[in-house]
């Protein structure tokens, strides 16, 4: 089996020791002569295993107590209408910096107002706003932001201290640096960038918080009715939770979050420095002070020369490097899983493609 | 590696020839050097393999080209508010048989009037009412029901006819046997009975539905948005979908619904045979005209001899025998994926338990 060098932007490369595991333990989990997707939720073998997960989600982000870890369903965009279902009361501030903050301000407005804290929308999401820049108005309920920004390529460098309840999507770049959770009231991440398989939702909310959750709303739309039920008020979605409880052991075995960044790091300055010195040849998207460490952007002379680019990229077995719809370019999604020969490998080749032109 | 009896409720059982597929081509899928879990939603390989599992479940069910097949998350407890939050305008009646069918109308309750078409509530759900019975007030929306009650062990033996559009929660027997889809407006199912592993939801919509879908809806919340986007305007859950692709292919191998229909009864009725041969040892909790093919739901005569039953069935691999906790007994859930010749061993552990009374 030849694996590719996958830069996809999610779903995407997950660390191969983890699909080799679960690959090799698919038909007996645990012990108890059932495949992972054939336990019961209810069961003592799948309690031990979504304790454990959770359990070692708390040793990689340091969670405290006062927190609790829930898993839901529907990806982010399900989290970007639930967060104003359950909090929206006043009004909803936005740190506007890309396509999916935008989104989810859009989904809450159904439930009251909302508003743009900051944003750099004006400028195609290129830059991550300054703190200064902030504008709170009075009686805002939360403020929202996206710690990344996978289409634009830009990702909050250090995270803002506001005075108000700071909710952050991590969908693409959780468990792939340190935080300091106490920042946050509630944190959430679909997995399926750095962490599992399309399908499940992680949520860090703040007991405190939960206080505070909209009352009568139906159940499943409801934030208690997961920390209520410790996720298992209905089926929750037991592979993928499982899939998270395996790369979460391998993040500890790889140092933790401390070296998963410094490897992540050395990993998006090979690519970086490619693009610096390139002469221009390369044009980054984002701001230099505002570059992601997960998704580098960059645009070539013409569309012409990024399409033959994507193409011979393609056919070195460099996977998934055309740019999102809504922004064009190209993009090299580098989570935690790729590996630093894959970058080193695409660094090459765009040398290469640029002394050939 | 030693396989159990697997009889557990959901998620349960599934095909031996599929789980062994799904392992040996875990780490490359249909050949593009990545895992399932790591393919883009937006790659051809993806649309591909989902275009391929729409198609499959056309052919079994025969789905006629005005439905559309969209693939959902959340379990059917999201189902439960959704078909309320889009269809709900004047009043929904409900075929209330079980407590799926209770949590709907309770959720569906939040978005506008509900109301018992039918119920065998104060029965202790143990049979399913007859159509005479039915009182639909004007102004229905919907009449909305639930096929096969896990938790009760009845299952709707013929489907009702009704004049108003009908919704049908199939989640415990989808693909069991064979239905005709144009009776129902509406049918939902999530998979982890018969079909796959927990975490998505299959549904089946026809088109003239689709436009009475209530406007204004936040788009995770509307059927719509997975129709009109071909169920990827988000990540959707590629490895549970891919899983229901390689079920279905092999019910087709098996010989389509027909021929698990006849395998399935086939199966229940050694376990009925049991039960009715038993002089009233074992007491079966359905009424015989309601009896469930997939849930066989019974007592004995106390609850200590009960869990001694329970405690020595697991013993013997005999797994998920327990009932329901909200109803107590003994369950045996025998889906697809549950062989004849586990039911042969549950029945003979059976009639030696009862002989050594």
């Amino acid at each position: 089996m030849a694996r590719v060098f996958n830069f996809n932007a999610g779903p995407s490369a997950m660390p191969l020791p983890v699909l080799q595991q679960v690959q090799a333990e698919f038909l007996d989990f645990d012990h108890t002569g059932m495949s992972i997707v054939e336990i019961s939720h209810r069961s003592a073998a799948y309690q031990k295993m979504q304790d454990d997960t959770v359990a070692v989600l708390r040793r990689l982000m340091q969670i405290p107590d006062d927190y609790h870890v829930i898993f839901m369903q529907g990806g982010g965009s399900m989290q970007f209408l639930m967060h104003g279902a359950n909090f929206l009361k006043h009004r909803g501030g936005y740190l506007n910096t890309g396509i999916w903050s935008d989104k989810a301000m859009k989904a809450a407005s159904y439930y009251g107002e909302v508003y743009e804290v900051a944003s750099s929308k004006a400028d195609h999401f290129s830059y991550i706003p300054k703190e200064d820049t902030f504008m709170v108005k009075p009686d805002t309920d939360y403020i929202y932001m996206t710690s990344n920004n996978t289409v634009h390529g830009t990702q909050w460098q250090t995270f803002p201290h506001v005075d108000v309840p700071l909710f952050c999507d991590m969908s693409s770049d959780f468990l792939s640096r340190p935080v300091v959770v106490t920042n946050f009231d509630f944190i959430y991440a679909g997995v399926q960038k750095n962490v599992g398989p399309a399908g499940v939702v992680v949520g860090i909310i703040k007991d405190s918080l939960l206080k505070h959750v909209r009352e009568g709303l139906p159940d499943m739309l409801s934030y208690r009715t997961f920390a209520d039920h410790d996720s298992t008020y209905n089926t929750p979605p037991v592979f993928c939770i499982y899939f998270v409880n395996r790369v979460a052991h391998w993040l500890e075995e790889q140092g933790g979050l401390t070296a998963i960044e410094a490897r992540n790091a050395k990993k998006a300055a090979l690519l970086y420095d490619c693009i610096d010195g390139s002469d221009g040849f390369y044009r980054g998207h984002a701001a230099k002070d505002s570059r992601s460490v997960m998704n580098v952007t960059f645009n070539l002379p013409t569309p012409e020369l990024e399409a033959k680019f994507v193409a011979e990229a393609t056919a070195r077995d460099l996977i998934g490097i055309k740019g999102h719809r809504s922004l064009g370019g190209c993009r090299a999604s580098i989570y935690n899983a790729v590996t630093e020969e894959a970058c080193q490998a695409l660094a090459d080749f765009m040398n290469e493609f640029k002394k050939k032109q």
